[in-house]
């Protein structure tokens, strides 16, 4: 048998970051001012963001060093592992090679802190001694508390209410790394204030937590914002996770015919398939999914338009693939996939052709996962298991066909802070949200498309 | 900067356990039949064990070869990486080198995989299929029940109720591994009935739950039963961290001046310990601490004396170090540590003088465990956090010395399913459990030495 994993000294940690955008064949369009209609320029986002990080957001070259301080952050748990899934692959009765690249050995347990330590970085680089983020469950807030602690940055989490008062697991591991969360709607804030005072009871939202952030932030010079998916930096940062798997593969003397990873925002997905895309781009054969949640439809059902990126219409307009900024999804535990929108580089790699997009039903996916972790033990997070889904049902394609593929996907997070959505699987509990085509009708109309500037090629 | 993490490769992982009995200036004591007074021999083992592993437990030899099928399994997260504790160290501003062994990357998060996946290989070599426990707050219940998927056994689990109420995420992780779990006392066996016949609103204990799982496989024939810790095939399993460590450190050019590790039943502490312990043997120059709560002080305070392992007294009588049988601690968070006695193995080696045993108090435990995550990252287990206190006072002792010395922990688990005791830590409400000294007086008067048998030597 071969090797069950692949690992690579931390001097093969990647010098640098992979920015697509130097490669794609379309560029994306330019994010709008909702006001003037006009590509926002840095001086819009200088009070919310440290500049290195506005200019990697625009930055045309292929490769952005990774700063020495960055890296160091980088080998506490990095490079991550290759696996080899021999015993999936055996339980699948699979003629295909599967491969995938465990994010989830990071403290924080997803690659969420590969972002997370470049941005506290950049903040404090800039003479910035404070971070305001918001979070959903916690999965971001604590990768950022982490990164904060690690260069000594106050951290400030606006940590959706219903979440603080119903999985206070992960405000805890945030607070244990230093950060001060407070449950959104809060009192610390304006936009908090005014949403208390009509109603009290408010079990918050992203889009409010989101509000919060953005004004602590921009009221506040110590102070900047940090987002953990969706930007073009952000992005970016993840690039680490293919470039590592690109070399791991070489070890194993392998190329992928299918690069898989699961979509919300996008940062895992891009983290992985955007350095094997850059191959897809100079010419060599292969195919990348990108898995998305079939209550959250984005990539599958959602036109490319200019859309808000949160419900509240504070930011400015970004070119997507999009359900509707004030499309809700119902409530999967795959929680980190559910976003109206998606990452405009992503959106601007599914028109061009470049990836293909792929909708599936929460009990499909908890179905796999649990074959998953009966196989190969690791218990995976339920955003990544969508993932692990794609790949499942690739394999059998594959098989019905008489192909053996090289499958290769981001095992993103582990479940940990998840093992009640197995329980509600296990127990027959769980919802499968078939989306009503009318309310997906309904949130479609409601997005206007906004006139592209002047000047912007389509 | 030298590297933070020392990985190798899967041809690393040992070929063969250590068993330190083949090397002790003192045999430990036979363990005996309560009724007879004399020892335990394979026949009274053989309802519970298979041959195999009650071969291991009297073994004399130096090494016992690993079964392929074993070292396979061990491959999902063996070897587990070495760090050099840089950014702790920096935090405490010793002069001394701090490594630490993460056994946490293993997919139930801590060492306990290493015996499970031999035990449950063992029964199914003897043509066993089904495997009964008994677990407490989950951590051995889960190792287990994913050991016996991966043998394609099935696994009962007797969970103490208490704990299968107040924290089901274990419990979710045993079942979406496969494994049968049941709060006890259960309606499944006699002992189980017996006790909800006279309280039906027992709230369960670790002592109801053993007798249990014995019943369950003593019954059977298709049965095994199986124990996490103590015995010393279960420590022998566990040596396959220290072995790792060892080259681990020869690649960084070190060898340590202190090995620590906590103690509960000895096993995380013994698999780190042994293999150094061996060079200690052979004459070098080695301290070795066995790091426990001040709640439960079995090294520290405990007698060396024959005593039942369990508190119903349904056990042979096992030479240890024992606070005695119904010595019942209080409820500290390391629940893996509160345990009344500890490996005969471990005893013998501390009344030899070649393990030394520190106690210390919750609080100072957390404050110490909440430094190593902020610097480090990693959240330990409570258990683990025992030995993250003892490394940082003995860095501290050795900067009040002038010592520059090199020093080795285990970091046996991760803390993601204690959150709840860091969250009590930070806001204050953690208690500190001192142990009234005539608590202590009570519970060893309690402990009635018994004769030793004809013919063994002291």
């Amino acid at each position: 048998m071969s090797e069950t994993k692949i690992t690579l000294p931390e001097s093969a940690i990647p010098a640098g970051w992979y920015n697509i955008a130097a490669d794609m064949p379309n560029r994306p369009q330019p994010v709008l001012h909702p006001g003037t209609g006009e590509p926002v320029g840095p001086d819009d986002l200088a009070p919310l963001f440290p500049l290195d990080l506005i200019l990697q957001e625009v930055s045309e070259e292929a490769e952005v060093a990774i700063p020495d301080a960055v890296r160091d952050v980088y080998r506490l748990w990095r490079p991550t592992p290759l696996y080899r899934a021999h015993r999936l692959e055996r339980e699948l009765g699979t003629r295909s090679r599967i491969f995938y690249k465990y994010e989830g050995v990071s403290p924080a347990g997803s690659h969420k802190p590969n972002t997370a330590v470049a941005q506290a970085y950049y903040v404090n680089e800039a003479g910035r001694t404070r971070i305001s983020t918001e979070t959903g469950a916690g999965q971001w807030g604590s990768a950022l508390a982490l990164a904060a602690q690690l260069f000594g940055l106050e951290c400030k989490v606006y940590m959706v209410k219903v979440s603080y008062e119903q999985k206070p697991y992960r405000r805890s591991m945030m607070e244990t790394w230093g950060a001060s969360v407070v449950a959104s709607p809060s009192q610390d804030t304006n936009s908090g204030r005014a949403i208390l005072e009509s109603s009290p009871d408010s079990p918050g939202s992203l889009g409010i937590a989101i509000s919060e952030a953005v004004e602590d932030a921009a009221q506040r010079e110590d102070t900047a914002y940090s987002l953990g998916s969706v930007l073009n930096h952000v992005l970016l940062h993840q690039t680490v996770i293919g470039q590592e798997a690109l070399a791991q593969l070489e070890v194993a003397g392998a190329f992928p015919d299918l690069v898989a990873g699961c979509v919300g925002g996008g940062s895992n997905f891009a983290g992985l398939a955007f350095p094997f895309l850059r191959e897809k781009i100079a010419g060599r054969e292969l195919e990348v999914l990108a898995c998305e949640p079939a209550a959250c439809p984005t990539l599958t059902r959602g036109p490319f338009a200019y859309d808000f990126g949160d419900t509240g219409q504070l930011t400015p307009l970004v070119p997507m693939h999009t359900l509707g900024h004030d499309f809700v999804p119902p409530g999967i535990h795959a929680g980190g996939l559910r976003y109206h929108g998606v990452a405009p580089l992503i959106s601007q790699l599914v028109l061009d052709g470049l990836v293909r997009a792929e909708a599936y039903g929460q009990k499909d996916v908890f179905a796999s996962a649990v074959r998953f972790a009966r196989a190969e033990g690791i218990i995976p997070a339920p955003e990544a298991a969508h993932a692990v889904h794609g790949v499942v049902e690739a394999a059998a394609r594959a098989d019905a066909e008489g192909r053996e593929r090289t499958i290769l996907f981001n095992l993103s997070g582990h479940g940990h802070f998840d093992l009640g959505a197995y329980d509600a699987y296990l127990r027959g509990d769980l919802e499968d949200f078939a989306l009503p085509e009318d309310e997906i009708e309904r949130a479609l109309k409601a997005i206007e498309p906004l006139p592209k500037p002047a000047g912007v090629s389509s």
